[in-house]
């Protein structure tokens, strides 16, 4: 495919979901529909993905690569926990991949951190002084 | 594969590499075998790895998918900049995968953030008081 060109400077959002059933996240396919369709509502472009589910009793890792960088997810469905990244350069808005898998999986707890990249985090880096 | 069971609590390395020579950064065989091989010197178990190489001038996007989690790399020859993560649960140790990385890549000047995610997030969280 043609892709965009985009700036080496991106958002990566890192989201820990605590509470969620164990149901979905054992679920390979739902979590790969989830995660593409989450990147399309950012804007972003996918390129592929892949997923692998660890046994009928065991979690999922999966990623979804971006023409933007990429959208991942590992699941440890026994303590109903899912650790999510979402990075995104260019005008591509992960926080609104993460909402879309945050309606879908309904976490009981959600911790995000945001870390600017690449020239973006050389900005955000001066303009705090450090 | 029968992957070994990790506790939902690791380590999530973010590394942003500048002044990188263009020529690897374009190059997506010799990239995929890089992230393979540092994932192996960190004591994780390779699941799955795949790399798009954005045209013959353009970046390269890859990722290798771990029992441990993941590493990636997206990168901008024309900036000499990648940006790399290495996310990995468990008794893996990022911190060689990134060694192995940084070791062959050259950067310049490389910047890096560790991030705790899954119980050891909460655990860092509690240390620090807040």
């Amino acid at each position: 495919m043609s892709a965009p060109a985009h700036r080496p400077a991106g958002r990566h959002l890192l989201a820990d979901f605590y509470g969620v059933a164990d149901g979905v996240l054992k679920n390979a396919a739902f979590l790969e529909k989830l995660l593409t369709e989450s990147a399309v509502k950012a804007g972003a472009h996918v390129l592929f993905s892949h997923f692998h589910a660890f046994g009928e009793e065991g979690g999922v890792t999966g990623v979804v690569l971006l023409a933007e960088s990429h959208i991942s997810i590992h699941t440890w469905p026994e303590e109903g926990f899912a650790a999510v990244d979402a990075f995104m350069c260019g005008e591509a808005q992960p926080e609104k991949a993460l909402d879309a898998m945050r309606g879908a999986l309904h976490p009981e707890r959600c911790e995000v951190r945001l870390m600017a990249r690449g020239e973006a985090g050389i900005l955000s880096l001066a303009a705090s002084g450090s």
